[in-house]
């Protein structure tokens, strides 16, 4: 039986949400658990989205098959009795055996957010620590920039870049409470470091260094250029990922 | 010269405020670093609360005195750049020599949350995780009891009982968004245990196990019960302390 979870994770003990030999990883934690309620059978757990070191989740979705008869409300009570509380996962729900979840994507929502304000060390591995005013103003203007259609080449990492780097974004806005920047991003998908890499230059607008206009000249020039900045990975959460079949 | 100081930090890997030995404490770190700044003349840091292990300020007051000659903006990031990132000085003021920080307090505000939704892994030490829906119409009921100037020995672990447990609560409420309650405590002072107890009693009236009046009853007593439940401390924050002198 194939079922569809979804799931949250704390990134910032994780060398990033894919397996990697000699690394502790959201998915080789999700698939000893599976495997373990999975009577020893191996499981493996293909997943929506990858996310870096680092970098958290409260809705990232995957698919995985059980060969033992479990109900999904009781998969999700042994799955999550089996693994850390770094990780949850929020809901189970069969599909059938040919789902392939990642086909079925619509959207992605993504949230970066930065702290203008006093260093806070509560939220030091949750948000990122910019502690300076930005020019929110100017970052608005930059943002526009990123809507639609457009080949991300350049900010994607230069010894990465696949054949197609052409994705949609859909919305991109700033929200800004208590110094707080909420910068959200929804799109049909988007490239390692990508997001990242974007919020780099953004912060790169919001100091003065660079003017909103030269956001676009970057996107056009399809260049990783050597300047390219990329926000740190904790103050990245995958929030939402919609699915064609939902809703 | 005498300093006020105000900081914050995340309680979770501190065996509380206080120092203790062969405990990692937030007093002892900041001991140590004011130390190495005052060219390793011993400082001592008088704190206006104590913050129990796990238990997370957003806004705690203490005062030192340092014998080398440093300006309050200077000790501020003297102070920063010798503490983990667990720690941060939100802002420095020199006071006269005489002057004793909690003797100055008109108020402390505290609150306390709590997540009757999903499992918030990226929560998990900054939000107790309750996971059930609670009745918060009853407990804003209950926390009415609260209100006002009260002998809180039933409040307080029964070792722990002092000659005087009369404390004044000023206000009190309950917030809810998103599925998280934030309660709000604001009083003259509050004895050890004394907010994390109100909150285990209120959170057996959300669940059904004792009604609000019960809570007056409990507080009447002026008996610790061996019923009494505690909160889990990671839920809890001190969130502003009041001086007289101030604002």
């Amino acid at each position: 039986m194939r079922y569809l979870i979804r799931f949250s994770y704390d990134g910032s003990n994780f060398k990033g949400y894919q397996r990697q030999d000699g690394y502790r990883t959201v998915q080789e934690e999700l698939e000893i658990a599976a495997t373990k309620v999975n009577n020893l059978k191996e499981v493996k757990i293909v997943a929506v989205s990858r996310t870096d070191r680092g970098v958290h989740a409260l809705d990232q979705v995957a698919h995985l098959d059980m060969d033992v008869s479990i109900t999904p409300y009781k998969l999700k009570r042994a799955l999550n009795s089996n693994i850390s509380d770094e990780i949850h996962i929020n809901s189970v729900k069969e599909v059938s055996d040919d789902y392939f979840s990642r086909y079925h994507v619509l959207s992605k929502e993504y949230h970066y957010y930065i702290n203008m304000g006093e260093f806070n060390p509560i939220m030091r591995n949750y948000v990122y620590q910019h502690c300076y005013p930005l020019n929110v103003s100017k970052m608005r203007d930059a943002i526009q920039f990123f809507k639609g259609e457009h080949d991300f080449r350049a900010f994607v990492t230069e010894n990465r870049v696949k054949d197609n780097c052409v994705r949609c974004i859909y919305d991109v806005s700033i929200e800004e409470k208590n110094n707080i920047l909420d910068i959200k991003f929804v799109g049909n998908g988007f490239l390692r470091y990508q997001v990242r890499n974007m919020v780099g230059a953004l912060i790169k607008v919001g100091t003065g260094k660079i003017e909103p206009f030269v956001v676009k000249e970057i996107l056009d020039s399809k260049v990783r250029g050597k300047n390219g900045a990329t926000a740190k990975p904790c103050g990245l959460y995958l929030v939402k990922t919609k699915l064609g079949d939902e809703e």
